[in-house]
């Protein structure tokens, strides 16, 4: 088939990739370079601190979040976009990753290319009624729990994110903690996981930002013995603590629409223990990858089985399934599929 | 020459004219009414719940500020004119009245007739950043003062606003006050008004919603006696205020690129006393309908010359200037200088 012309609109916030932590640029850049890999003539709209085999279209030369001035924010992302529309007629596709979700509406019956988007979040309602004033703007869900989100609008297909597997390294020997990594939030379940942790008898590493939920809810819970907060931690360093771990704790209180961080962990051979809340089971595979669980009184009473779990074989899943190829070449067909019903409307 | 073909983009705020109060929304509502009574063909784009001659296109029933579920509010401002860029090939020229104030850049050059705009402020810097990556993007400028402002940008008009003068009475018999009306903020000189009025022995009425400026600066120098607080006031008590006054303080601090209530006062033959900054000399012509002054004791010291003006002049002089079918012939012509320099792009 003949390669595509993809326009491919990043955030603006930062370069692609992110110099630190961004997992939106970070998706996005390895979905470009996959594209490029598959052949195809992508043009990243990005800013110019971006690195990319990709044609570059830099409309800004950085991102808001590391030049102040450029404010409203939402005016740059609103006009990357633009650069991308304007330039239309080049390509047979656009496909913007939504950091202010709902703009590309307005381009929808506009521009001379098919407008398409990633959303990396749950919709709320507000988005969702605005999103029904265009039901035929394709989407590509990140999930089946997302994608039914977005019911009634065209989700074209359904593609997980891909993650570098070759990065995160495999650990076939770890120590002995349980790892919480992620925001502090309280729908990211920290205290859930000092508690399960605790009733476990075990050692859990806590690693995030120090945010407000940190300092109210989960500090006067870190005993610095069993209870151990490190701190905000890089790429290399979250390798090494994921590697390490005997299992990724999950208790995630709010449905989220994916979970990179329960991919990422898979990678390095580290079953994860989650509740059964938005996406957990299209990321985990119960008794293979890691355990699901109803509440936290069953992953308690479950917990021995997660730790009993083979992590060569939970290393081979993530990569059969969460690999960056396997995302490339679900992106190429959703492509496709929105490039054939964009010309015969 | 032809009529026009016009898509007049209004704030999806609140219906077209406003209920209450809404400047924006009022000088949109006479500029469409206006340019449907030259025989233009308009076709308003404002929420269903506006009355207009013109075609309606109405993409919401409700403005955002009559209904609370539409947020974030930017995103109708953007899919508002976006309804009118589907359509472009149906018009000869669209015009924004810009609530949010750069989006229509977006479309600058994707649109199928040219996008002009009207700003209701005084762009700040990072507007005239964002505005300078599009400079054939083509504004009517209110004033001198607001063009200066947009100083490399391409200017196509100036056209000062309009106002229904046959609803502001004129009366050529006040009583024995001062008034000021606006918003009670530092930059348009409540205080300063207070502290004139004093000087001159002179009541002085204020009119405007309870702001908290109000409460912290305004509130303390009120005696109920010769300073005296009137609320907010709606458009009929306004015109009686404004014809009941003696002259209009306007003891503006921070320079505004127009300045409706001198207009609006004059058309009631009411002459304003006013500091010199923005574009006050553009509206106020010093010795003939108000006083225009350096600083504080000069108005003060002049105020006498002010007072002693002819109500009947000053009213004509309003009517002559800032009537609406002069606002509108105004727009015709920058619309047809816009639509001509488009077509030889």
């Amino acid at each position: 088939m003949q390669p595509l012309r993809i326009a491919h609109v990043a955030p603006v916030a930062t370069s692609v990739p992110p110099v630190k932590s961004g997992s939106v640029e970070t998706m996005t850049s390895l979905l470009t370079e996959g594209l490029v890999a598959r052949g195809h003539d992508v043009t990243l709209f990005a800013p110019g601190s971006s690195v990319t085999r990709a044609k570059l279209h830099a409309a800004f030369p950085n991102g808001y979040r590391e030049d102040p001035t450029m404010w409203p924010w939402e005016m740059y992302e609103l006009l990357n976009l633009a650069a991308a529309v304007e330039r239309a007629s080049e390509f047979d596709i656009i496909h913007y990753e939504a950091e202010y979700y709902p703009i590309s509406l307005a381009f929808t019956r506009v521009a001379k290319a098919p407008v398409s988007q990633t959303l990396h979040h749950a919709p709320d309602t507000e988005e969702i009624g605005l999103w029904h004033r265009y039901p035929e703007a394709p989407f590509i869900a990140i999930s089946q729990e997302q994608a039914r989100l977005l019911d009634g609008l065209h989700v074209a297909g359904i593609v997980h994110h891909g993650i570098d597997t070759d990065n995160f390294t495999f650990n076939p020997v770890p120590d002995d903690y349980l790892l919480f990594l992620g925001r502090f939030t309280p729908g990211k379940g920290p205290v859930q996981a000092i508690d399960v942790a605790k009733r476990l008898g075990m050692r859990l590493l806590l690693a995030a930002a120090e945010e407000q939920y940190y300092h109210e809810a989960v500090k006067p819970l870190v005993d610095d013995k069993q209870i151990v907060y490190v701190g905000e931690v890089d790429f290399d360093a979250k390798v090494k603590l994921f590697g390490g771990a005997r299992a990724l704790l999950y208790p995630v209180q709010a449905g989220e629409p994916f979970g990179l961080v329960l991919a990422e962990a898979m990678a390095c051979g580290t079953p994860a223990a989650a509740l059964d809340r938005g996406a957990v089971r299209e990321v985990v595979e119960d008794g293979v990858t890691g355990g699901v669980f109803d509440d936290l009184d069953a992953m308690v009473d479950g917990f021995d089985r997660v730790l009993s779990l083979d992590r060569d074989r939970v290393r081979q899943e993530a990569v059969a399934r969460f690999g960056v190829m396997p995302m490339v070449d679900g992106y190429v067909e959703a492509f496709r599929t929105i490039i054939a019903q964009w010309k015969a409307r």
